[in-house]
């Protein structure tokens, strides 16, 4: 299998740190730029201390001509909106060379247009690329990803959601004139580097903090892709909370049913549905997903429940926000994209490469 | 004010533990007798490290004739149905001494017996304690309470949940053929001190654990209290996990609303519905309860979200689960129960009492 | 007994909401005054979220005049430096007034001018308030301080080893040929709300960090008060580190004895030292100070241990570092400069003023 | 390169699942056999639930037979002393096999067998197999681990304090009549996952407890192996604490230096001794070592600062307890025993891999 060369846009971020160490363990790939325009020119482990000793790379400043020459593969790992005009112009700029994109921000998640402004503050001017874009959901949408040249990679808890739920929403198990209500908690690492007081430690040990309920802009992303799912409009009530521990994320969704469905039929169907997904593991017996299981792997833990009482689904789902819920999911959507086994590079693989799928 | 004679039965756990910690800040309270079968005829601190050289006194092993003469009042903080036949000869016995008893264990909170086998995995045989039993929330039931010889305190999550949502249901905005979606997160200090697996570091530290879903016996218990609240059938459906701290819960619960509810009156109705109650606290402007906020006190803390898009109420509220969520309501219950000022005794007890109710 | 008006400088500051939590509870203070600078007219709740609905205060500008006429007692709750030259010229127009000082910062602490540019990076010019300022380690120099007007409040660390030590250097056991090793672990509340990378929950949870090896300010603290205690020129080794929780520090100082000391007294001169201490509990059977022992309270814990192979005395101190190491000693000092009971106000208060001493 | 078959006896504790989620990812490994007294005839994700799906494989009960038929290369992860009988039985028979063994207990660490009794409460009556076991600090004892068939795997304090203090003994900079003072912080997993109080999450978050202080059994160990780099007698004083979080340590080692050291060399010594090390990180500008910059890791990452003052040496070291200080060194071993890189198998492997040694 040949090489390929890579760039990661936006080193600094969390998602950068944690593409550069995941993909470090990538047989097919060659990192041969990395920009942070906040520290150009600085070794990498300045930017991450956890770093020390293992790159030779240093950091470049932002510059259309040098990633066009100098990679197969880009990672746009800015924050969301801040970019979007360079992205698009560096998108369009490089059709012809046939570079394959990846960006891990919403700049083009949403489908239509006009959420942008309202959801993200920001206008959207380049619907093509927006049409062109592939959510890149890697176990729902992998056919199309694997001729995709611009990746939307998903939100963390749009994956979380999504990967949870899709079975009941693919096989019309879901009423959809009933909300659907998404209670989710994710370590401080959501909210990245920032420095502002709700990122300190004496704000996050020890405690919970509910932010942004029902405003969060994951939402429409959600209302969006399970109205894909079931051909049909779908309200989304989405309450986060920050919680009390660094990485990973966990999700309890409440799904009201339609009459007469065969519930008995439910873990077939996600047995069915995930037989050869090999980054979904599900609880049908004993025990629940924990965020422990998953921290540090790509991995989304699921269990479903049927109450018969109040004729609803409960969800619940885990995934390591900044690896499938982030850079995992984008070097599995690169890893689609270039033909490579979809584990290469990332944690286990050796084991889940040997599986038949 | 006179001085109450208070004995606590079953001190080693840790409601036991945090009853005499607030106790000994208590104006009005001579503590007369500790019992701990487990550890009997020891000093305190050597059933809990952090009152080292704290208290005189020695636990005695359980003996009712001792009880009954040293007592006025007397809290049970003993497992769930452990000492269930225990309590019920102890609390007849005394019924001449008009001794007053709290009791935080499940053991007298629902008025239907027949739940008992099923939740609880134990038979209830006293009918008349049942009924006789006072469910003790202080800021619904203060006026029952204050005449009560028997107050069942509240388990943490019905607590915390029944605080949050009271008003809504009184004023019977909820459509009672919905069902209530509660979803909670507590500390480790839930489980206790049991030496089982769950309880360990490595298993709580930087995770979360969904447990007894839609099968924890605190969702009876809510459904029992909001029936009453809006004289309907209520439908719980309960999610508790298990969160990466000691102390504290938050629970966020979804509501439905009937049809043409006037919801631009919800602050209004909480404020003057919790207008005289000291230990909530409404948050109605910018900001959410967090855990952070009401640790170490017995506070509830609680903000009302109505989403226009669903018809939902979003509840969010948060306690102490080992203070207003235990024995800190079981003091409030004392004072209620004894004549005292319902905050003697409580964190910030000498501000809050400054105040006029 | 008479209440005293008391004021607060700095109230933005984690010492200043300390010292607002816990004079609530202190029978003989009105708070008559809240400086913050930062935050100036704002009610304090804006300032500390746990606050909420407590108090009715409303914080002003820094105003000399209005301090001087509205308070018995200051509290100067300031950053180190900052507001020396304020503080100065305060206390200095305030002489007349007789109103007494109680600075939480390292501005008075030093008596020796001259280390001020070097660890402080400030100069002092008012030798004759650093002659005047007594140094209000309570439990050693509480008859000075009871008639101090100008008390410096010692530094968490200081305190924490010099309540660890004190009686062997007071009894000469020391070998001061030999340097004292201190390696003191401090929670992350020790570097306040600043908002900088060392403080984010990224960096701190599931993290231990040394910082300043060597060169931290309470350094020459320490070796200014071991000196006094001993009489003999003392060499301190210092090396604190940040530890992955919020309140707390537990400090284990090694010290290399004179040779044939009567190490089997060690225990008796603790005792008899401390025995009408009310803040320092001895551990001389089994079990170690542990920092949740301490948590929320005024105590010091002390353990020591001899280890006969290598004549060392390894001595292990805890204590809460926003309470005894900063606003619990500061009221504490309130309370013996006023005459008042020096638990008062202090967490078990209504215990500790029981005893005799 | 050809494959080795592998088994782990002992796969239950945290160094057997720390053995098998590493050895996963090593390409000249086959697991053929895993031994689980405890849990026998299980699928391995019954012992370490974060290993759901990932291996087909089922526990045995121990069965010296099987062990050689199917193993080239043997991990004895038991409890100290458990298996020492057992372990000696089957080393013995093994020996024309050449079946490679790693000893991850304390079994075959301590030279004397007369110190067994006192340290580790067990009669080791196996003189020959003690002497033929290779001390395996890979870095120091590279040589003589490449021809051992018995290696002693160190212990976790040791193999952190060893490595930070190496270049020093090695280079008699240290004063050897000066006892060595190793002051260690290491997470709860160092304490594995036995049902005992002071392993519960209520005992270990937000807190610090010393343990063993100068009777821990790590303690001879370091002074055999301290006094073998510089073949004079040394005495250290340990103390160790149980920090806040789940995995790794920070050890801050002080040493006396001798008169007239050429201390400005100290970093060229350790820049030489360590220059061909993949996994030792020295930090010599800015900077310390942090627990979170190593966990997960195989690294040692090693600060030493000199203090003129006292002519000490501070050394700060720090590894990840169940990775360098356990389950990696003993995969570094096996690579070093049978001819593999060093690095193969570890965290970065594929960087570290390239380099040239």
């Amino acid at each position: 299998m040949e090489k390929v060369r890579v760039g990661i846009i936006g080193v600094y971020g969390m998602a950068g740190g944690m593409l550069l160490k995941l993909l470090s363990n990538h047989k097919f790939v060659d990192i041969t730029l990395l920009v942070s325009d906040s520290f150009p020119d600085k070794n990498v482990e300045c930017l991450h201390k956890s770093l020390k000793n293992l790159f030779p790379y240093k950091t470049i400043r932002y510059d259309t001509a040098e990633i066009i020459k100098k990679c197969d593969v880009v990672f746009l790992a800015k924050p969301h909106g801040k970019f979007l005009k360079k992205a698009c112009s560096l998108i369009n700029q490089a059709k012809e060379k046939k570079i394959k994109f990846i960006d891990l921000s919403a700049d083009f998640r949403l489908k239509n247009a006009n959420l942008y402004p309202q959801w993200y503050n920001v206008t959207h001017s380049d619907e093509s690329l927006l049409q062109k874009a592939v959510y890149g959901l890697s176990e729902i949408n992998a056919e199309k990803i694997k001729n995709a040249s611009l990746v939307a990679n998903p939100g963390c808890y749009p994956t979380c959601v999504l990967l949870g739920v899709a079975p009941l929403f693919i096989n019309k198990f879901i009423d959809p004139a009933e909300r659907v209500i998404v209670d989710a908690h994710c370590g401080v690492s959501g909210a990245g580097r920032k420095l502002i007081e709700s990122n300190l430690a004496m704000e996050v040990e020890e405690n919970i903090k509910p932010y942004k309920v029902a405003v969060h802009p994951h939402m429409p992303e959600m209302e969006q892709e399970l109205g894909y799912l079931m051909q049909e409009n779908i309200s989304v009530l989405f309450v986060p909370h920050v919680s009390s521990f660094k990485c990973g994320m966990l999700i309890t969704t409440y799904l009201k049913l339609r009459k007469n469905i065969p519930v008995e039929k439910i873990d077939d169907i996600y047995n069915k549905f995930y037989q050869d997904k090999p980054f979904v593991r599900l609880y049908q017996g004993e025990g629940y997903p924990e965020i422990q299981n998953i921290q540090g792997t790509n991995f989304c833990d699921i269990k479903v429940i049927f109450d018969q009482k109040t004729n609803t689904c409960i969800v619940i789902s885990s995934i390591d926000n900044l690896i499938k819920g982030a850079s995992g999911q984008a070097i599995q959507n690169m890893n689609l994209m270039c033909g490579f086994d979809q584990a290469e590079g990332l944690p286990y693989a050796n084991i889940l490469k040997k599986r038949n799928y």
